[in-house]
């Protein structure tokens, strides 16, 4: 396993894979790695001759700075879990190299980036797109990998590169959960005792939730979602919208597969 | 040479020649061809193995869908031009290919997009970057040539390509001018007779500026410009602005190398 730290240097070795006729995976992450990503590091390893692993921590994708100071960062820890999954290269870029001082050009997904968390999170999804595009540029993978956990990221980016002509193919990959049912996920590193209680019942609320889509209309479902998530202590909805799985557009009567997104 | 119309094989295309270890140069082009691409295609087949240029004209840079069905087809004759200028790879696409229905995703180059031009017409050089944006992810080219007529289209691009860490080096070409002075331009063939004689009479009171800024301060220059300007039959001034050559930020007393650009 070879540590890439230089943009240049990365292309560069993607380059010389590219001309060997290698297939390249991409697994983005922002570190602080946990077993969702090792499962799209497995999944790469199997579909790729060649995986890599970004690590950066993107500033652009933070509202507010102080999240993206506090976002945790365990880089050896984050090395070592790459080793045991058999990563071929982690790139693990500096924010200077990223980011030029002067940095003007933004790549945005119109009507996707806007609705759900984009509607609480202005230029959210901008600033991953945009970097996505970057990852993109720098390791010329055939394959990259994203977990479904971010499902709405999952649905832009997978536009983007559709829409930008990339040669890279957006693979989805599975939730991976804790016993509880929570998603896995870095962020839940914010979350205090009582909070991941509840987000472990918002889980458990969705769960149920989806046994009832057989048997009862859109509407009744999300109602009855609305009014448990409603009790939860100190809770406030952002958002809970049953939408087709395919374009994110309102589910109906007729839409085959949805998903159901809750914010709170 | 060999014609290609399907977007898919023009990728598969480039991407061979990119494992043969072959440079690609990429003259992008909406058809219509005259001299100064020429001058681009010449440019290419000099510095690189393989020449591909593209042939679109494209609908997202048009702000009145009239000029869009009015804007000079010529395809035979450019066919024509590629040959003689011992062109690889002639790429057609038609609008269809390049643009699903329902395409969502736009570049932009936030500062330089807005000014001069970007001004005057809203989102015309995103859709220029976004088409752009597309034939380097469909050519995989090393180098990309650009006149220096669309001066600011030029520099808008140069900036994408490093922000977003493209492979594709910008080249700048020389303006291809005709004998009176004015740049050769496929967008001359809107022009009546007297505006094409104004617009000589423009090219020529720069030309004649370029001798003052030896002599003269930049503000006695602009304003003296602006006189001879606003004495041409018809015209209105949309800007005329001295600019730094590198960056596009108004010029002051330190700037090494200039740019005039005037808007009639």
């Amino acid at each position: 396993m070879r540590i890439i730290k230089n943009v240049l240097q990365m292309q560069k070795v993607a380059l010389n894979h590219v001309k060997n006729g290698d297939k390249i995976g991409l697994v983005p992450t922002m570190g602080a790695l946990h077993e969702g990503h090792s499962s799209l590091i497995a999944k790469s390893k199997k579909n790729d001759d060649i995986t890599i692993v970004s690590i950066f921590v993107n500033p652009m994708q933070f509202v507010v700075d102080e999240d993206y100071l506090k976002y945790p960062r365990t880089i050896e820890k984050d090395v070592e879990i790459c080793r045991k999954n058999h990563t071929d290269y982690v790139f693990v870029p500096t924010v200077n190299d990223m980011f030029s001082v002067n940095h003007k050009t933004f790549v945005e997904v119109k009507t996707l980036q806007d609705i759900l968390c984009g509607k609480f999170r202005p230029s959210y999804f901008r600033g991953i797109v945009t970097v996505v595009v970057k990852l993109f540029n720098m390791s010329y993978a055939d394959r990259g990998y994203f977990g479904m956990k971010d499902f709405q990221q999952f649905k832009i980016i997978e536009k983007m590169a559709k829409d930008l002509n990339f040669r890279t193919k957006i693979i989805p990959c599975p939730i991976v959960r804790e016993r509880s049912g929570l998603a896995i996920s870095s962020e839940n590193y914010y979350l205090s005792i009582e909070e991941n209680k509840a987000s472990e019942n918002i889980s458990r609320i969705l769960k149920e939730a989806s046994k009832d889509f057989k048997v009862k209309d859109l509407n009744f479902v999300k109602e009855s979602v609305l009014d448990k998530l409603k009790k939860i202590p100190d809770g406030k909805v952002d958002y809970a919208e049953i939408l087709d799985f395919n374009d994110l557009s309102f589910a109906g009567k007729n839409t085959r597969k949805v998903v159901f997104a809750v914010a709170i």
